[in-house]
């Protein structure tokens, strides 16, 4: 019946794309599933729940400021969609299921605790107190429990199983911390040392654990060592052992624990996934199977296949339909069983690439001409190694006219001579090789080049329209002119067999990026909007042209003469969603801490926690990522 | 004959060593080669090497400044000692096989030039003409190339081989910092932007390509970007690329590059290692064989191991000589044939620990008061858990008493008592656990314990002597006390188990970390000789007291205002072999490159050249160590 081939249908889907949903078998509950895996509600929550996040740009303290009742609807609808997804879930899954998967749980908290926030704030703003929208937080959370974030899931999963090992290199790193911080006191504390803004060096023992914890991100480095340098040449000894043990050893030792161990539960989870995919084939199986005549082993019959593979991927030709049934039934039996069956979830993964050689569309149009002598001629030009080499020093020639000054009206013209030759390349290409071809899916050189050829022609077209009927040069569009001319130079790289190896490589780690990605961006939110409740407004940032007399300071007399305003840093603060982006992502690459000074020495711990979340954790699982990539490969 | 039991005693040594020695086998070469291998040689040349590097303390420019003649008296009897040393191998070799090893050639090479070096030198300097001593350079290339520089020419020619690897991937990161340059020039020189300094911002494509090389160090990061996104936020995406490609890809992919080859050919070198040990055992049987009556295959006689082993190793027991004659001849056939033989080698470099439980020498000394109950009652208090946990509440109060001020006589006087439990827990434990167990080679921790209480005892006395009878704290006798104090907190570790795991990991990488630290030494001392030679004098330390007004710019008006000067970095110099090897080791750390101010742009090459050396080979094979022992582990 057709109830059975939409049954045998999402459990075939769900084992394809890794769902793993234990859905009501109900004829109704299927139809609703069916809705709830189609990919506009899919997008659609995706798209609120970037709104939901974007919001962060428009709330106190606001990149764009919209008022309190703005942000608040936009959130409301927001909020108002996730229950309609959770509801329409709910609808979907047993009951007792829905209540016992701790992800449903989370957006429900999440949810009411969002709600219970903006009424609280909206009643303090209302009568002018001072009110924190704390639940902000809570916002990319949704990220990971909403049942498309299962990759992300796993990736947290995997981060927490690895925590306990990590926990004990740790410890013994925050034990060496504390020893070496011990040892710098009685060293050096009584020196009577001085640091360069003449207070007194290494006489406090949280403050040379603070420095000495900085110095392991090589941030301070060598600022803390010098007083100590300068008074004697012994003292090197002690930040060279230091640095050697604190940031060469541990450091590699946490890459290696977080290497091993998130390898380790991921693949756990790869094989709990694989055992998961064959259990859903097995109940799609179960679905369509029929008993054969004179006994034997239940079987799918090829008809059934056909509707089963028609309602799972519409889009899929009748050929390579044809294709993967001969695949399964390699006996030509007309029908196949279990084992063949449960293979086809992977099957229809799997992209087949025709590669049949199709004739050029001139050479079917007007065979003469395009077999004629020099049409043939051309062919085997463009198809030599010769025309790559040429083509290759053209960029290079490119690459020169590109860094000299554009002002000059013969470089300016001669932009225009590049863009011919580059058209002229892939017009040639195209005449030579079949279009289709040459435009496949996985010709990724061919699409790079003609898409940012066209934009560069387009680009300097509507450049130069626009300086000579108005007289004046766009620098956006000037901008973007000059970024298509730059990235035409990448091409090169396709020529060189080696790096082609080495880029390839870094392709395939592209989904692992993708998950990575946005497990970064849970982390940065969370400590963003903690950052900006705890240190808005304690930095300000003065334009170029501002001669406001504390715009030497930053605008917070804390920082008179510090460091911090003397390297012109004020723009580094919290006081925007995208500034405290940038931050921590500076933050990320160099720890320097200079908010510390602008509110309480506690404030470092803010840094100190971001530090082992995101450089300790998060970067090592990305260096094992590449590094895993790489091992692969070789 | 005596000859042959020498002549198959030196293969077996050899096997046993590792040593790859083609020697000839005449008997007085044989006899020559035994001596060449004794100990005493052998650490007269390391001394003498050591007394060679160590010769650039007092050269100009020079920490201690000797005369010409005095240092050159010492590196001629230094050249002397290599150039015997040398003579001795040639006589031990084939003559042949002698001038084929480059490595002989190198250390010929190495000691005429050293020779041509300094009579130029001391021509120059007899004419008051300007001379420099480049043959510096080649000194640590001794340690290369001496006999017993084996592992560490092995480290080398494993890096030899994975260089054009490294310089593939090396180029693509070229290709992508000109690409990235090329595009901030073209989107960022235009701007009319300001550095902190005044200066023009990223309009010079040499200047922007180090800057940008250098923040991928992350020793200039916020600062580079600072004027960029103090403009605009947009710009900070390009650095947000720039820093994701190129300082976290980038990066990971010279570890996955260097981890991958260095682990490749060593794996190579070490099978190579195995077939050569195989070759000399079999020689050395060779020389021993004897027909079996009743024909069949040669064997050894017990009689002739027995004195072989004598002869390999004087220093081994009877006891451990039958039980590794019991391993070899499982049989009992007083025989062993090829196979047994060969894996001879390998037997005797395993460390047999006699774990027979000997009688404590009280317990035979006087046994009825060893035996009495309130000594066992002792031994079994000794020996429960409570005591160890009791002695780690003890270090646990003792380090925060060393924290608190030791001007206190309370905290003072707390510190003898503190000495006293050590102590007697030590002469508990040795009451209780046989002495010679006690201080077996394997229980580090006991012998740790022991040394630094012991020394803590004698330097606590020796200053409170010194302290009572001149009245006059000696600074450096308190610090020896203070290191010893703290170091005695480190015990902790051991008590609890998983740390005690990390611990044993990292121990096992020790011997690659020696050979591993003779790399570092070769490297740094090489460009430390280049950069003492380009840098020296250029920038000038001033003591703290000093009142010349150049100390505020290191004496080079080059850095009036500059950062370097503004940070106190003056000692961080080329001025003597001190300084710039502390100097080096903060550029492995950070590459700052302050000293490319006070001489010309170009010098920068000097400073990017140490840090693909250091940074992107050495240490990233350091990393691959630390990556391989926990990946063993787990
Ligand atoms: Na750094």
């Amino acid at each position: 019946s057709e109830e059975d081939f939409n049954l045998a249908a999402i459990y075939v889907s769900d084992a394809q794309y890794n769902r793993n949903i234990y859905f009501d078998t109900s004829p109704q509950a299927v139809r609703l599933y069916m809705r709830y895996n189609h990919w506009i509600p899919k997008v659609l929550l995706y798209f609120f729940i970037l709104v939901d996040l974007s919001l962060a740009l428009f709330e106190d303290p606001a990149m764009f400021p919209l008022p309190i009742w703005a942000t608040m609807l936009v959130e409301l609808l927001c909020l108002l969609v996730f229950t309609l997804r959770l509801v329409h879930y709910a609808q979907v899954i047993p009951r007792d299921k829905f209540w016992k998967d701790p992800k449903n749980i989370c957006i429900i908290v999440i949810l009411l605790l969002s709600l219970v926030d903006m009424i609280i704030y909206g009643a303090l703003k209302a009568t002018d107190c001072y009110g924190v929208r704390w639940s902000r937080v809570l916002r990319p959370l949704l990220l990971v429990n909403v049942t498309e974030g299962r990759q992300l899931r796993r990736a947290f999963r995997s981060i927490r199983n690895a925590l306990p090992q990590i926990f004990y290199v740790f410890l013994l790193f925050m034990f060496s911390l504390l020893i070496f911080s011990l040892m710098a006191l009685k060293l050096l504390g009584r020196r009577g040392l001085k640091t360069i803004d003449g207070s007194p060096y290494f006489t406090n023992y949280l403050q040379i654990l603070f420095d000495l914890y900085v110095l392991v991100t090589t941030a301070n480095s060598p600022d803390v060592m010098m007083p100590a340098y300068n008074n004697s040449y012994v003292y090197a000894i002690f930040f060279i052992l230091y640095i050697l043990i604190n940031t060469y050893i541990f450091m590699s030792v946490f890459l290696a624990v977080v290497y091993n161990n998130y390898k380790k539960y991921l693949k756990e989870e790869v094989r709990q996934l694989v055992r998961a995919k064959r259990h859903k084939m097995v109940r799609a199986f179960g679905v369509l199977q029929e008993q054969r005549e004179g006994g034997g082993e239940p079987v799918v019959t090829h008809h059934s296949w056909n509707q089963l593979i028609r309602l799972v991927q519409p889009d899929i030709g009748n050929a390579h339909r044809e294709l993967l049934w001969s695949v399964a039934d390699d006996n030509n039996q007309g029908c196949i069983g279990k084992v063949a069956f449960s293979q086809m979830a992977d099957l229809l993964n799997i992209e087949v690439i025709t590669l049949k050689s199709r004739p050029h569309p001139l050479h079917s149009l007007c065979p003469t001409l395009y077999l004629s002598a020099p049409s043939r001629l051309l062919c085997r030009m463009v198809q030599h190694r010769a025309f790559g080499i040429v083509y290759d020093l053209i960029i290079l020639v490119n690459a020169v006219f590109i860094g000299l000054d554009e002002q000059n009206p013969l470089i300016a013209n001669s932009e225009w001579a590049f863009l011919a030759l580059y058209l002229l390349e892939i017009l040639l290409k195209l005449y030579v090789f079949e279009p289709r071809a040459f435009f496949s899916r996985n010709s990724f050189w061919n699409w790079f080049d003609t898409i940012i050829v066209v934009s560069a022609l387009i680009a300097t077209i509507i450049n130069s329209s626009v300086t000579s009927t108005e007289n004046y040069t766009s620098r956006q569009i000037l901008d973007i002119v000059f970024i298509l001319r730059v990235l035409r130079l990448i091409r090169v790289v396709d020529s060189i067999e080696r790096f082609r190896t080495i880029i390839n490589t870094l392709i395939r780690i592209g989904p692992a990026i993708r998950t990575f990605g946005q497990l970064i961006i849970v982390v940065y939110y969370i400590f963003a909007m903690v950052g900006m409740e705890l240190f808005k407004g304690k930095v300000k940032f003065y334009t170029e042209d501002s001669s406001d007399p504390e715009k030497a300071f930053c605008g917070n007399p804390l920082l008179k003469g510090s460091e911090f305003a003397q390297l012109n840093y004020c723009k580094n603060n919290f006081n925007n969603v995208v500034s405290s982006f940038v931050l921590l992502l500076e933050l990320t690459v160099v720890n320097h801490s200079g908010f510390a000074t602008v509110t309480h020495a506690s404030a470092r711990l803010f840094f100190i926690l971001f530090h082992i979340m995101v450089v300790i954790v998060i970067i090592n699982i990305f260096v094992a990522f590449v590094l895993e990539a790489f091992f692969v490969e070789y």
